[in-house]
């Protein structure tokens, strides 16, 4: 295929190869106008525009002005369905903005989201919204040494100054504690999220605190630690903690998949949610009120988190000069059929 | 801000403003190499290079050799939770291709699709896997018109010559009657999808067709068509069909959303599923087997069909010439405990 990369070919030059006019090669070549011109001539003109390298506009007018209306929204696996939300939040603010949203799912594989995050820069993003963050981690702390404006969601990143909309996680599981015992019960399985993540670790945290404010003693043998955020990880944690014959009766999960993975554990055990053991979950996912039984689950504000860090990234993209800012939203305690009374 | 766009501004130049090393700055805006440097040195030379008008040779290249190792996916709704496995399939066939997914959710809003669309060709996409085609859709037809490799999934567009992976929707359609037939039910209802996808219509016919092979008729009054593929739409349908008075003992939504409206339909016009009225769904979207009656529904090939498209479009990527095709995949009866034996 002949390139000719060096001289800049034009919208002129390909209407004299073609003996048409340049508007009507300028239409052939823009999404919007094609429809205008016979489908025919559209792949004629669009033939040779490749044939000779032209560059569309678009590109270069965003290569000029340095700013090209599109950002990147990082998450950390799109089947974790609480990201749908908060992408939709996001979405529904940029609407009348002229910005559009493109999605990276980096799939738990910091590989593949330092390719996808460079993918967006090398095309000019205008900013990134990242839900991918850990404790420590380096691509965060690239992507704000290289100025790129940034806002994190849900995790954070420590010791770093860096816009964020994050939950109140110790009012989260502190209020899902009180439930419980409030219903009675005293002993209390944590299955704690990675601790690499500022949700995972916080969720932990609160659950030691929490409990020791209720004057409750937190055994270690109550508390396992699952490698992800994955029903997968809830069975295999709570699993063990069944067969270490350790006596509970309630179960704090650091989200909603860890807590689905609990409730498959205790049938599997012979166990009856609720009847033997309490489960509560932590982010309100969607379905959770229609499976069986409903699960009690910490609800953040899904849609709010996605509409406040669109609303912060682009104001921190029009003024470079703003200080950055950390919101933190209110979470809700849902009670539905997953928690009962102990007797 | 002082930008130079007319003369090109290289990483020497930079290198001489700051009196270092060209490699130094080269490693400086290099996501996968900055983290050697110290971030004030990143911060002053990320600042430098964006003041001057520097462009990352990533895009320099990518202009070069009009192969950008990207490519765009393109969804109706990401809150569907059918889209997740099926991005999962595409991203996983490119694990290893160093091709990278930018996705989009067009949130069903044909003007943000079309924006997000002419971003990612703007940006020089190596291909588009599209999963919003209409059967009669302008931008499919631009698209194919612009020559820009494309794979259609779930959805086709009718009469033009595209690579698709598409589930055999006549087949999924009858194995559901079928199955409800062999349960005694004769009265029937379909809630049908947006007449304007091929889903929507295909699922439809197939529903008209396969109740005329077992000699059953399908009268009008037991059809409604749903505007949104959505559980709304599924309840505000079948309310309407419950409120006509016309007897039916089952139904048969165009997809799990839609039957998941009609369960709460049924419930709220104090009818109970399986008990009263048996429901079918179509996809086998997450969850189904955990919900209250769990769904039966017909399993699409969810991360298969993003496999398949992702392969498809590597091949169409890396060589023009290649034939365009259709790929049917078989769907499967999946019986959970919403459908029940008419005694």
């Amino acid at each position: 295929m002949p390139q000719n990369a060096n001289k800049k070919t034009t919208i002129t030059d390909i209407a004299r190869h073609l003996q048409i006019h340049p508007s009507t090669v300028s239409r052939a070549l823009n999404p919007n106008q094609s429809h205008r011109i016979t489908p025919a001539l559209v792949r004629k003109v669009s033939r040779l525009a490749k044939e000779l390298g032209y560059q569309p506009n678009t590109i270069a007018s965003a290569l000029k002005k340095g700013k090209s209306d599109f950002i990147g929204i990082i998450i950390p696996d799109l089947q974790n369905p609480v990201f749908p939300s908060i992408i939709r939040g996001a979405q529904d603010f940029l609407e009348n903005t002229g910005i559009t949203a493109l999605i990276a799912s980096a799939d738990n594989n910091k590989n593949y989201e330092r390719k996808a995050i460079e993918q967006m820069r090398s095309r000019l993003v205008d900013g990134l919204i990242i839900g991918t963050a850990r404790r420590q981690d380096p691509i965060v702390e690239e992507c704000l040494n290289s100025q790129i404006p940034l806002v994190l969601i849900n995790r954070i990143t420590e010791n770093l100054e860096v816009n964020a909309v994050l939950n109140d996680d110790h009012l989260g599981i502190r209020d899902a504690l009180d439930h419980l015992i409030h219903l009675g019960h005293k002993n209390i399985v944590h299955i704690a999220g990675p601790q690499d993540t500022s949700t995972g670790h916080d969720r932990y945290l609160a659950f030691l605190n929490s409990l020791n404010s209720f004057n409750i003693e937190a055994p270690n043998k109550l508390i396992a630690f699952a490698e992800k955020f994955t029903a997968d990880e809830g069975y295999r944690t709570l699993t063990q903690i069944i067969h270490s014959g350790a006596p509970f009766t309630a179960v704090v999960a650091a989200n909603d998949e860890l807590a689905l993975g609990c409730l498959d554990a205790l049938t599997n055990a012979g166990l009856t949610c609720p009847d033997d053991i309490s489960v509560i979950g932590y982010n309100d996912m969607i379905m959770l009120d229609r499976i069986s039984p409903p699960l009690t689950t910490v609800q953040i504000q899904h849609y709010e988190i996605g509409e406040i860090a669109a609303k912060t990234l682009t104001e921190a993209i029009s003024n470079r000069s703003i200080p950055t800012k950390k919101i933190i939203l209110h979470p809700k305690l849902i009670i539905r059929g997953s928690t009962k009374r102990l007797f």
